[in-house]
């Protein structure tokens, strides 16, 4: 057997959700007659169906496949459809932001770019992650040995990690609004940060998955709303939360002319190894995606975020009430608190799942910030989220 | 900026089909009467539209996203879902061959798997690759800046490379049908590989994505149907070329469970890599895909299959006309012919385009034994085929 890349076997053994989903499959088999009565509020999945105009465009995607004259087969670039890579352009646009569609590449999700785009980098580069901290950006920096250093998120900051101007670093990656905690990076934060990453030529990688979550004016939707971010930042964006694509998969990254190593522009570099290993998106799929840009599409999925929005405001209300601390459920669907009685995540895990039937997410899962905290998520059901909140209060 | 992998930088800049795109760019910038005379028979992407059974499902998919009830979003594993593990599982015992479902990873097609498997080894092994080779396996190893050594397919071996047991490797990578020769491995050939594996303590990766193509008895549609297989290979196979998936992306990885690395299994491995940067394939492409497998896909992919291997063999009694030497044509959707006059590869893709409108693949870039040869594939329209061949022959 070839010899294994070791760092592997240094990982955890189990994605922190696979442990979770163990327990809740224990907690089944011993309580058969409770299983109705699990609420779950862990995992990050939406809930409600794909848009109606999405559905018809992958249905009309689907229909131009099955004839000669409408087939599709590779792309030529991978990158995406010009039609897509437009509409994402103008969505942008949308909230300010001028970016021009050669600056997108579509991708089946934020998850694979996030971790394979590390693959252009150096190992010797070092990993600042802030903490606690999405296990991907983590985990696909330890496949490669790389050494991550770490900026606290903690309840001093409110969860909003700053730099530390005296400890260098090569790549940042910062998620705002952010998963786990639900904080989110003012345009003034995002300025130090964009500042710190240019002094140290480092470049940051941002993850706005929940930018559609945003309802603070002084909130930016995306980095590139910060000047100085073309030369120092990638991001990542995904349609998981955006419009329900978790099980449809659609994302896009973006790259700026200006971010250059020398004189070698690293979307190119990037687009040399998505050639060699990724073939692009299903063309079904990106019609999909396309829908989820166009008046209908935007008008039918924002109904959906509201719908959401409401659910992290009930969360929250029953944190007011309860006098927990927490951050998030404004401008992000995650509400992130305090464990009450000084209880630690895993054991206030165990109490929601023993003892009110409810799923959340420990904080601890996320890193050593998180010990003590927890993760519950705004994007189940209403009535079983207004539940849930009567069996926190009434316990 | 952080430093660069350098191992980027040694790559070739483009990607041999973009420099072939140029080319032909170029060809209808000055010659813009003889746009419509054109005929590609060079990157192998197929031109039949997806079956009737397979639209359906993935329409049947979409709407099921379009309601709660049905509503899919994260799958649990990211390995694809059940119902199409089972399928390709029963699609292998209709050749004879006992593969478990859960040895079984959907993916987006093989190319990604192809590329990213070798992240959960060291980059101290050596890659083993028969040269002339489809670029991906040479170029994914070389970004992780490993070691590649190379047994020759040549006019000798009718390009079909066999281990020398004095060399050592760790990886060997196998296709077979071959890409770009057409070249497809025995049952007898496929045994003395596994044995080179066994005692080298290599694995083989072993590319099927052009199995369906097989037509001889003697030539297995599988490696895991040789014993001693399960011990020593990973298969790739990708709908791609068996049912026109190019643009809608699925393929599948198997992995046995004997396959270990010490006692860890190998797919566990990949599992774990997996979780961290894949998130599975899109719902409604799975039930295209699982559709694939049922009766009435499988009688409307053989249709399609059926007429591409007429065209394969349309070319190959072209070239027996001619007298051009050539391997493939059998068992394979490419022709792999020697240039006539002894022309470059190059220099006989020049003269074809510019003299006969008529696009093929110089077997110079897929390596140093493809020099002086050339590949066509028969994925193109009949009339089209007849005609480029018609004008083969009045040159």
């Amino acid at each position: 057997m070839p010899k294994l890349n070791e760092n592997f076997l240094t990982l955890e053994k189990n994605y922190l959700f696979i442990t979770i989903a163990e327990k809740i499959n224990k907690f089944k088999t011993e309580n058969p007659d409770k299983i109705d009565r699990i609420i779950r509020m862990g995992i990050g999945d939406v809930t409600l169906p794909i848009a109606p105009a999405v559905v018809a465009a992958v249905k009309k995607g689907a229909d131009e496949m099955g004839v000669k004259e409408t087939f599709k087969g590779y792309e030529d670039s991978g990158a995406g459809y010009d039609f897509l890579k437009q509409a994402v352009s103008g969505y942008y646009k949308g909230f300010g932001v001028e970016i021009d569609a050669n600056e997108i590449r579509i991708n089946d999700g934020a998850k694979s770019d996030c971790g394979n785009i590390v693959d252009i980098f150096d190992n010797s580069n070092v990993i600042l992650l802030t903490d606690p901290v999405y296990p991907v950006y983590a985990d696909s920096n330890k496949m490669s040995g790389r050494k991550i250093i770490y900026a606290a998120s903690n309840e001093e900051n409110n969860f909003s990690a700053m730099p530390d101007l005296d400890v260098a670093c090569d790549i940042i990656y910062l998620c705002s609004p952010n998963n786990p905690t639900g904080s989110a990076y003012t345009a003034e934060q995002l300025k130090i940060w964009i500042n710190y990453a240019r002094k140290n030529n480092a470049i940051i990688i941002y993850d706005a998955a929940y930018e559609a979550f945003i309802t603070d004016p002084d909130i930016p939707r995306s980095i590139f709303a910060i000047d100085g971010a073309r030369e120092c930042a990638i991001e990542m964006c995904s349609l998981s939360k955006t419009a329900g694509f978790t099980g449809m998969r659609c994302g896009y990254t973006v790259i700026p002319k200006e971010l250059k190593a020398g004189d070698v522009p690293v979307s190119g570099i990037w687009g040399r190894r998505q050639g060699s290993k990724f073939n692009g998106v299903s063309y079904p799929v990106q019609c999909g995606a396309a829908a989820v840009f166009t008046d209908e599409g935007q008008m039918q999925i924002k109904k959906n975020i509201a719908y959401y929005q409401e659910n992290a405001k009930i969360i929250a209300a029953t944190m007011d009430k309860l006098g927990y601390k927490y951050t998030g459920g404004k401008n992000s669907p995650y509400i992130w608190f305090k464990c009450p009685n000084g209880m630690g995540s895993w054991e206030y895990f165990d109490y929601l799942l023993n003892e009110l039937q409810v799923v959340g997410t420990p904080g601890e899962g996320f890193g050593e910030n998180g010990k003590g905290w927890f993760r519950l998520t705004a994007f189940g059901d209403r009535e079983k989220t207004e539940e849930a909140m009567i069996r926190l209060v009434n316990a």
